[in-house]
């Protein structure tokens, strides 16, 4: 569990891989057979199932705004981590960092949304976790912006998105980045996660701009330099998922 | 979505099926990396994630009677159905049908349990269904068994079940049937299932005795004869399910 | 508490009766003086106020479909068993058992409405359980059809329910049996209840079909010839309890 | 609904009672068969059964002290009311009006017990509303007293309350009492309640002093004097009940 | 924490003050920015913010009466006791106390509203504690009333109150008395509320008419003689407090 | 409502403040009797009461750890804010929002103090918004940091705290920034939050370091010379807040 450095002077990480590399990323589109819009994401071992359902119509608050919604749910099966927990549903209540990653993902989606351009459909976006090993929150968007393309491009062929302009302005993914032992990493694993100083979650757009950066000091509170090295880390990762969201989206489905 | 009847005047499904033929189904062991159990059964388009959880200790009533406990609870996410449903941990409350069928699982699992074989240990099974497209709790049952399995074999492995008893005393497995248009019919998808004018889940041991027989007259109450022919195609079912789950069990993990 | 063998050879059970004999059964008419249907139904100590509120108009999303609606809530005061429990609405939320046999009078009563006939009109059934000792949902699906029809009737008699048709089809009547130290038996109270291998509840209409056959086996799985037996004894219980329910709404309200 | 005035001059009431005069009152002890102590009380229509539940030992916070506790739930039947109202149960929680009159029937009940006279035990007393015609938080208190004097008795035979101490100090119960179209009036029946100007419910000790006193303008604001003509009546309903708490007592159960 | 005799046989309190004295009372008027109405009362420690919230229209079941509406909710911050309570937020539920008080307070505020006057609007009143000494809930009511005063005059300035009646009928105010061995008190801090044998909440108009009068035996009965010692001493404490409510509202805002 | 440009191109705010320039800042220690610290902090119209409640022992999940535990809750009264919202009391459960920003402030605070230095004892910050306008988490954090440093003061006073080892490591204070119309501004009031095109929270310790860095793109995403821009913003306000904090400390309580 130790990241030593090779002859080079590099840091070696627990799974072989260079300081800036990704885990092995794949993207499953149509997982399912009925939904709109379903992709299995992996970021090693990390499993999330994304699924977008699309609906005619808005919530009341935004009737008759000829604008569009999209939000998403994101939740745990008992079993994805190490030790079963709780089901939220049988306590009743969802938890606060639940909440927070549901809302998260909701706000990282809409930033590439033309809200008129889709019109007065809802799609919701359900991210379950089903095998947890780090960096759930950043496979979820990155997963769900593939899922939301689907969504979007059945609403049209079925004639509920109309007009000639794009619903989706730009695509979005994420990517976690950490200080280890004074050394920035990319895409933590849950062992480098719970050993990290600094830990950082950031959602960037395909064109390069900033939608989230979200950075705290789970032991030791950062500067000025380290943070700007987790971005440059941060940028380099997400810059590559853009180009597997790409990727899969150029495929048949 | 007619059966009609082929030119021996045998009815014919949707699906192509024989009236007495199951969906094709498959088992698959250890489908997360971390879990002690973990199967995802597939009964036609239903895929359910069945996860046995094992730890030692079992629930304070339960401690120092020298017997374990074994548990079930079963939950759907939210797009495993043709259209959404919003998450009962976001209602804040379990459902009816939730309740009852988790109830049935648990109650089916421990029929064939020795808990004093098992000793003070706990496994709790969670399924998960990830599509339905009927008979989510009879592939449940049949999945959860293979992982409940799993999870003994595993308890054994890492010293936690101890003695010469076997935990199982024998396996279970369980099947849909229905009369539609008055022809009864073995493993319903959701199409016929909402058709059926009487609908029965059986669930029955691998030795062929019953564990739970729940029928329930949909649209029209049944008859002595009917309910005599929908066990006979329900023990035929359960028999071809025994076999699969042996076989999946026979298969190195 | 044991059930022993007289002269005959025949079991004779822990309060004197025949293995095939119902305890005493009293169904009592208008027990409150406003309500559209009230009956205080007893099986020998067990104890049920069934209740039919007749509301004109139906759930939003069965307007103007020109069909009524039946539903049920069953639910035991806290001292109503042996040891008093907590109030399920001081827990905020109903526990897993009362959803099921609410579920399960609310279709057998279903079971035997024509819905066109009954119009936009609701009727609910609350199964309030003010002693149990055994049998508790059998006895509330029996009292609940006698308050049903005199609801109906109501409605009948105050211009709600128009037209020629039979809102009623059949009547229902619902019976527990079981298996103790091999022996089937009929109508099963607390004592006898917790010692059964089997234990069977089964809702039959007045013209003698099944509406729902739940069989569990709570101690040891059963075979096809005690299955047969114990329906045997359950048809053989239920034709006595819907001559009773005949007799109580015969008499004058 | 009016009450008019005979040739006497004095009120006459719908129901043809002097505006002194109690509704019929009844007590009927050992209602149920199991509980410690059980009362089905009523007041004309109003029918609330009180059960008390003793049972050794106290809750955390009072274990050590060597004193009792005493403690109270009140409830409706969904149905009691001439409208069915939907249960808290289902609703998940419990009503400001609920908790209200729990809260009130605890501690009227409280103020007769010597704590320490009853030793480590406790009794919970559960009124449930079967009928509900006005003044059932009275009717409650009033039977819930005779409960607990019979499972207070059942604690001393089973040898679970020792000591030569009485553990009842006094007797109590409760009668409403208003004011309408300027007269004061006892116990008022939901047709009365409705109309009072003010309404005022007072639980006074078999000795005649008061525990609680509740006035509440409903429609007007009231004067010394009127507050002080509803003092008298209440007082003389309260003797006629401790009479008949008395005289139920004397019964042999 | 005694209470002594001073040489002229007085009662002395443990904050000097005689037993039919206040204590200092302030009364804050437009303690916040944006409300309608928002006043700081405060009753020597004791500090309740109250504020009330002003909108145009009333809720469904009111619709089309003619007629307001005015609710009020009480609360208690988290540590406005000596000792931290968790937050009912947080618990998931509102506790009985809080539903209670919450209820008095509308009670009493409405006695002096004239629904017709106010039209169709509603007034909520938020009262919360910020530090509590005993009398929370008197406190509550005679801001509450001023800061509804506030609030029915910022209506009438914006035009959503018409018409040439008064709104307010009356003031309102409350004040707390207790029997603190054998001496009757006016406003009881904690130290004296947790030692008195009685405890009476009494709200009285401007006028000297009563609204509620709530007297709870904490300790010991009380006979009718100790009822109207603490009825005229609470009189004299509400005069005192109508008059501070008249400065308050007389003074520029 | 517009930020327009003085003579010397420096934009101005609608109150008149420089874009690098904090709104009134004030720091009251001691606003509450009997908590062991309770700060009401205000920035401009945001005023957050802020209370630090000390007690000795930790959670069970923390027990013989030598280590003490601190947390926040957030809330906001119904009427902070210029539209009356629902008590999440009332409604049952807490918000997304809610949850959010209490487990930052816990976080934020955790970020400064040694634990074991602190011992086995716990303090929960209470952050309680009475009226909001704009920027109330970072006017929580900044006023809880100072309860906090009250309440360990106590902690040590009282001799809960022992030993030479600091408590807190470092200070910590935070703010609000982001861009409107191209320009970044420091501390946005409500009228500035809801027009920012970006908006970010940074959370920095008094040595200039950084604990928290959450940036969200509300309306269009940001480039990394905006998040530099932004950043060195932050950094300038939380300096000036550091000194507010330490003036506020020096005074005598």
């Amino acid at each position: 569990m130790t990241s030593t450095s090779d002859s080079t002077g590099a840091a070696v990480r627990a799974d072989g891989r260079a300081t800036d590399q990704l885990r092995p990323v794949t993207v499953t589109r149509g997982w399912l057979d009925e939904a709109e819009g379903s992709v299995l994401v992996e970021f090693g071992r990390t499993r999330v199932l994304c699924v977008a359902s699309f609906t005619e119509g808005v919530p009341r608050w935004r009737k008759g705004s000829g604008e569009g919604w999209v939000t998403a749910e994101y939740a745990m099966l008992p079993r994805a981590t190490n030790e079963r927990s709780p089901r939220e549903s049988v306590k009743g209540k969802i938890g606060g960092r639940t909440h927070e990653i549901s809302r998260l993902i909701g706000r990282s989606l809409r930033a590439v949304v033309d809200m008129s351009a889709l019109g007065e459909n809802s799609i919701v976006l359900d991210c379950d976790v089903l095998q947890a090993d780090g960096g759930t929150r950043t496979a979820a968007i990155t997963g769900a912006y593939v899922a939301l393309a689907d969504a979007i491009a059945w609403g049209r062929r079925h004639g509920h998105v109309t007009g000639g302009k794009q619903v989706l302005s730009d695509s979005v993914a994420a990517v976690s980045v950490g200080i280890i032992d004074g050394t920035p990493m990319l895409d933590l694993p849950y062992v480098e996660d719970v050993r990290a100083e600094t830990d950082m979650n950031v959602v960037v757009t395909g064109s390069g701009k900033f939608v989230e950066v979200q950075g705290t000091a789970e032991h030791a509170p950062f500067d000025r330099a380290e943070l700007d090295a987790l971005l440059d880390l941060a940028l380099q990762g997400t810059t590559e998922l853009t180009r597997i969201q790409q990727e899969a989206l150029a495929r048949e489905l």
